[in-house]
This record gives structure tokens, sequence and C-alpha cells, in this order.
């Protein structure tokens, strides 16, 4: 880190963005794709990494060579490293550690929490809840009520109902003075009136998504809640309090998902959809440049991605022709088994192979690949005639079909597990030059405080 | 690229050090590898990455998504992307490209190409040749003799006597002026009477190594070659001429070598090793610190290398167990079997696999681990048994014994090839932030020559 710049008192408003298992290969494979998609080798550039401020950041827990997204989270809101599964307390488990959302608040500032996954999951989480165990979900819930920040947005609780006798956690939240929005229209017809903000996605698209996550941005529908959304609501709901300024935290958390899963389509229209959420930060900086900082960084690697297999080619332009992500692939093949039990046949997935992710269409598939998908399928026929486990043989097939995406474009990956390769950060505003270079994640925290006043070293 | 400072006329002597193979998680690795060590989680900082000046640097070529070291070399050293394999020349390989060295001669200052593998290789070749292609060897000794830079360092030329009717590469090299010296002490002999030097190791060492390569640090004797000697000797000799400054470019060319083979602590040992080459360049920065720079970056990652397997957890501590690199482990046991072959069994091979690499000692083997080492001593007893591909099949064993001690440390490997990963660069000295951010290679040497004043852009 560079040497640190004199806190400016103007700084009010900060967006934190972290894209949960965003490693520094995560956004070039992106920009590389979206170069490759142009019929060009080299990068594209994004809005983040195009951000005057870029540099490299370590991620160890205090406990394990490579963190959990829990003491990742933790790292970049409070500034310290604690144990892997653990929010909001020290290594030891003894003590709280306060985040810089709660600092914000301290001082009289709106405080946000937004995400694409659930409310209560460990990156949100991290800026609000003091928690042994990330798993922990209605306690996290009940101590997101507590905090009273002002705005709180993301696909759901995972956890609401779990104890009948206290009352829901919405109903909870209501009593706390929270008003719940369910989807994007809802809010805006809430907004005006309410004091405090929840909002969460529709009861169909949660009960569809197990109350985890918003639709994938290459799944999406009309009408589904999107992070572009989520922020956009974060920055119109806490700019009402326009005098203290505020504190906006936004993940992308559908990427470390997509990472676990190796489902490289995906991974790289979520990075895309993150840009855009941050692209409607970037409108409210270039309207309060001097005022305004925006960060962007990650809690860790996720799935060790590299760019290449071996032989010196790489053929990312192959991954436009992935149309779904690999769990929507695998509903979408499980409903029509019960659509049609009968007419489902091989015909009918090679079909769907070629439709989703073309193959035998763009890409051409080596004897080796079609053997493995064939005999995938033969498993699923044997699932079918026993009438038995038909939705899981079908996720082997949609497994299959990812890994095969993978190797056409030429992208390894180490494991489904994460990694402790560096992570990108990417800034814009005064102050954040000490951004620059080699960091440790719980370098950011205490930096935004001092930048912004909100809490002196 | 941050706004281009004004080009400081003072600044007269650049270091230009090449890392090949030398991607982002090369470095992190080595420094999580210090801290381990150590009984820390975390990083331990070398100097090149705790330099003031980090950036990100894209590695893609003018052909191919990932590129190899001469496009590699071409780019770092001229601004230019070429077609994979290419040295000096445009992507269409009808123009010759001019290189920051060849800036800097023609301006009036000292110029030094330095290396530790052949003086020929792709990427010291990059900074003096134009040919079509890298394997050209005996035609890029020829461009080296020609360029009439001032000091070579390396192992030694691949093909001296590829024409006898011409004169060995050495003898041209005399004709035109070079004084030859054979290792670091006939360096210090040598050096105040020459006009031009060209440091080549001992020909004892050369004929062990095929002329390809200095001694790997991990298998260093006394009286081996160094980089830090070839850094050394360059600096040393490059100061004679204080008048109009100097160019050296230092090449740690055998961490690729070692990446290549996913060679884990062999890889370590060439980073830290670069780093030491480093340290001399530092040394004279700081007597000189108004009047130089230093530059470190890579020509693209190999290996694919990974922290992390899956599971939330690195065991880099356990690579201080080996000893050797992989071929020199592979020549130790071949060695044993000829002073030894009726004693060469399994007893003896545990023996130095235990000695080696720790398994059994320190480090202990999975089951499958020790099925697989066992498997691969059995095909050696079956060559042994028919006296035929003894050496093929210790080297199989080798192989083997990497892939373990990489998978005992948590340590993935995408490939045996090069990726399109993030390098890193490091800089210290007037202007260099401008390397500050996320760059392209072809970047760095037009800002060396604006920095400098050596090309005027």
């Amino acid at each position: 880190m560079s040497i640190m710049t004199m806190a400016q008192s103007q700084v009010k408003y900060v967006f934190y963005f972290i894209g949960d298992g965003m490693g520094v290969n995560q956004v070039n494979v992106t920009e590389t794709y979206l170069a490759a998609l142009k019929g060009r080798i080299g990068f594209e550039p994004i809005l983040m990494s195009s951000l005057p401020v870029v540099g490299l950041v370590n991620t160890y827990s205090g406990t394990n060579g490579v963190t959990d997204s829990a003491a990742g989270g933790t790292a970049l809101a409070t500034g310290s490293k604690t144990k892997n599964g653990a929010l909001g307390l020290t290594v030891d488990l003894q003590n709280d550690v306060q985040s810089v959302a709660s600092w914000a608040k301290d001082t009289g500032a709106a405080v946000g929490v937004a995400t694409s996954v659930a409310v209560d999951h460990a990156t949100p989480a991290a800026f609000y809840a003091h928690v042994p165990k990330r798993q922990m979900y209605y306690e996290i819930g009940k101590q997101l009520i507590a905090s009273g920040y002002d705005y709180f947005g993301g696909s759901d609780f995972h956890k609401a109902n779990e104890k009948p006798e206290e009352g829901s956690l919405y109903e909870q939240a209501a009593k706390a003075g929270y008003t719940i929005a369910k989807g994007y229209n809802d809010y805006m017809k809430k907004a005006r009136t309410a004091g405090k903000m929840i909002l969460l996605q529709s009861d169909e698209a949660n009960s569809k998504l197990d109350h985890d996550r918003i639709p994938y941005a290459i799944d999406r529908k009309k009408g589904d809640l999107t992070l572009e959304e989520i922020t956009r609501a974060g920055i119109n709901f806490l700019s009402r309090q326009q005098k203290n300024g505020f504190f906006l935290m936004v993940e992308g958390g559908m990427i470390d998902y997509a990472c676990h899963r190796n489902d490289i389509g995906t991974v790289i229209n979520e990075v895309l959809d993150m840009d855009k959420a941050i692209k409607v930060a970037y409108e409210f900086y270039s309207q309060h440049p001097d005022e305004t900082i925006i960060i962007i960084s990650a809690d860790h690697e996720t799935g060790g991605l590299v760019m290449g297999k071996g032989p010196y080619e790489l053929h990312t332009d192959l991954l436009r022709f992935q149309k779904m992500s690999k769990p929507e692939f695998q509903r979408h093949l499980n409903d029509l088994y019960k659509k049609h039990p009968k007419r489902f046949n091989w015909t009918l997935v090679e079909k769907e192979l070629k439709a989703q992710f073309g193959f035998g269409d763009g890409i051409t598939l080596t004897d080796e690949q079609t053997a493995r998908l064939k005999k995938r399928w033969t498993a699923i026929e044997d699932a079918v005639k026993d009438n038995g486990k038909v939705n899981e043989r079908i996720n082997d097939l949609g497994e299959t079909a990812c890994r095969i995406i993978s190797e056409a474009a030429m992208i390894s990956w180490a494991s489904g597990g994460h990694s402790n390769g560096y992570v990108p950060i990417y800034a814009i505003g005064p102050g954040t030059e000490v951004f620059q270079g080699r960091i440790d994640n719980i370098e950011i925290a205490p930096a935004i405080g001092k930048i912004t006043g909100w809490k002196k070293q």
C-alpha cells in the first residue's frame, strides 16, 4: 500500500462492491471473452478494471491458508482476520469486531447492505453479524434486524420461520420499523413512505431458488429482480438522507456459486452483471466525484480458474453458445422429463445439448466427449427405467456438459473449492490511491474508515 | 496505466528483470511458503513485490490467446505483439521491430542482456534478434554477435558449432571484439581488459546441462555460476561507461522450466533466486535513486499454478523437504543405478524419496500415493531386468514424486504449458508510476523509452 493520503472529510458516499469468488482470472476471462466475441485476441476492458486504481489483494484467513466467505467477508468488512466459518468475531471467537458499515452508522451515515444471494449469507452478514458459525441463519437474521441499518437487498432470509413462537423474521423486521418489498416494482411503491427497507425477490422466485439467490444473469427472465435494481434501489433509498452520506455494500454473490460448479459461461455473465451494478454506482460517482468513492474487491478466488489447458490457444468465443446455467439446464431437463416422460430420449437430450450448449452445432465434440455425454445419458435411461433418481442423473449430465464447454474454451479448473489466489481491488475517488499495489484484505476497511473519517485509527 | 509522468531525462540506468513463466501465483506461492517456514499463515514479502509500483499485465500474443516466450519476449522488448514463435518481427513476419535495448544502444548507452538460461534463448533473443522461428539458434547467435551490445551473460549458446566452415560462434564473437569468460572468476580476471563481454558457465557445467541453463538454485553447488553473479558482472561491466548510462535485461529463465515440469519446490527457489539478483540491482538503485529505474515483469504464466485443491487449507511448509529439482533427482537416481546396479532396489529408492522429498519422513503419504510410487518403481525394476530404458522409467518416478509433493502442499497445476493468467509488474524509480494498474505487455518498452528519452514516441 502506498503512502496514505490524508483523510478527505468531504468523502461521504462509499460504495463497496464484493465479487464473491472473483479472483483476478475471473475478471481476465470475462474481458478475454468480450474481445473474442468481437473476433479479437486480447481483452475488452469492463468498467471495474478500467478504474484508475488497481491492486492485488491477499485473502488467507486467520486460521487457514485458503479462506472461506465468512472469514473473507469479515476481513473485508472489519479489517480483522478470523477463523474460517466465523462472522464478525476475533480469531479466538471471544470478541466482536465491528464493520465499516457500523462505523458509518455510528457517525450518522445511512447504511445499506445488498447482495444477489440471501441477505443472511456470509458476505453481507459480515457487515452486521457476530456469530461463530455462518450457518446460524436465524440468529444472523435477528442480528440483521437489530443492526438498524437503513437498507437491505437480496433474495430472502434462509430461515425466516425457524422459531414460530417468536414470529417470522418478516414480522420481527416489521416490528423494528422495516418495510419489506418483494421485487423492484414493490420497492418503488413502498419506498417513499418506508423508514427502513428490506428488498427481497418475489415469493415465487424464492420458492424456485430455495431462498438462496436471485436468478443467474444468464437465466434471467423479464420481471426477475436483478443486482442492478438492488443497487439502484439502495442508492435511491440511502440518498434520501443526504446530510451524513451513506455506505452501501453490494455483493455479486453468485460468481462464487458458479465457480464452485465450474460453470464458466455463468461465471462470465455474473461478472458482467456485477459490472452493470457498478455502472449504477459510477453514475452516482460522476455526479458527486469529490464526495464519493467506489471500491471493488473480492473475498477469495473460487475454482482455481486458469485460462489455458496446455496448448497455446484459447477458444473463449465458444462460450457464447452456453444459454443456461448448469442448475437451470438441469431444471429444464427435469421439466421436460416431467412433461414428456415417454418422449424423453437421447434425440431430445441431444437437441437440448445443441440448443443450450451448442454441442454438435457451434461446438464440435470429440468422440471422447460425445461418449462421456452418452454414458451420462445411459445412466438417466437406467434411472428412467427404474423410475427412480432421474433428477440426480440429469444433474450428472449438466455437470458433464459444463465440463465439456470449459474444455472446448480451453478453461481449466483446479477444484470445486476456493483457492488462495490474488483477488483484484479496483477503486476510484479521493484517497483511494492507498489501494494501489499489493495489499492484505484487512487493510481495506480501515482505509475506508480513514478516508471518510468514520473511524479514526 | 495511469497518467504518464513527463520523461525525466536524468534516468539513465535501467534494469529490466523478466521472470519467465512468473505469473502472479508464482510470486504469491513463494511469499506464502516463506511465511509457512516461519510457522505463519499469510505471506512474507520478497523484495520485488515490496517495490512501490505494482501492476497487472496481460500477456496474449499477436496470434494466440496464450503466448509463447518468443512472442512474449518480443512484446516486452519491443512493444509489439507478434506471432507465437517469432522474435523481433511484426506479426506478419515482414518487418523487424527494434527493442528497448537497441534504442539504448542507439543513444550511446551501454547495453547488457543476461539470463540464467542460454544466451540465445527466446527471452534474451527478443532484445537483439529478428527471426521467424525461435529455434534458429545459430542464426540468433550470429545476430547476438552482430548486435554489438556490450555484455551478455548466460549458460552458453545452443548451437555454437553448427557451421564449422564459418568458425564457431565463440571464434566469431572473438573476431567481433568479444571476450568470452567461463564462470565468474574467469570474468573477474578478464573484465578489466575486455572491450565487450560474453559471460558463460564452465564447459563442464554446460556439458552436464545441455548448454541450456545454469544449475537450478535448489541444486546449486559451490562454484556454480549464479544469476546473482551474472547480474553483478553485468552491472560491473556496464558501469565502466557511466557517461551515457546503461540498460541491463536480466531473465530468471528457469522459473518457466520448473513450471513446465510442475516442479513446485524448484519454482519457489528460482523465484527467490531472481529476487536475489534484483537485490543486486536494488543496491545500485540505492546509490543512484534519481537516475535508476528497476522494472520486473514476466512474459507469461506457466503451468496454471493454483494454491489450493478444494479443501480450505495449504501445506506449503512441506515443500521445505524437497532437496533437489526433478531433473537433478532423476540424474541422481540414474547415477546411483550406474554405480550400484545390483543394489538398486526399492529400499534404496525409498531411502532417496525420503531424503530428497521427505516422503515417509516429514511428509506422510497416503496409501494411494505410496501405491503410485511403487507402480513407478515396478516399471523401473522391469526395465532393469530388460536392461533397457532405465533412464526413462526413473524420470517417470521423478515426475510422480513432484506430483505428490505438490499434492501434499495442496498445489494444483492446470497443465505443463503456459496460461493466459496475469503476470505482475513491479517497479521503482522516477517515472515508473506509469506501470501502476492494469497494463498490456506492449506498453512497458515504450514507457521505458519515454522515461529515459531513449525513444521519443
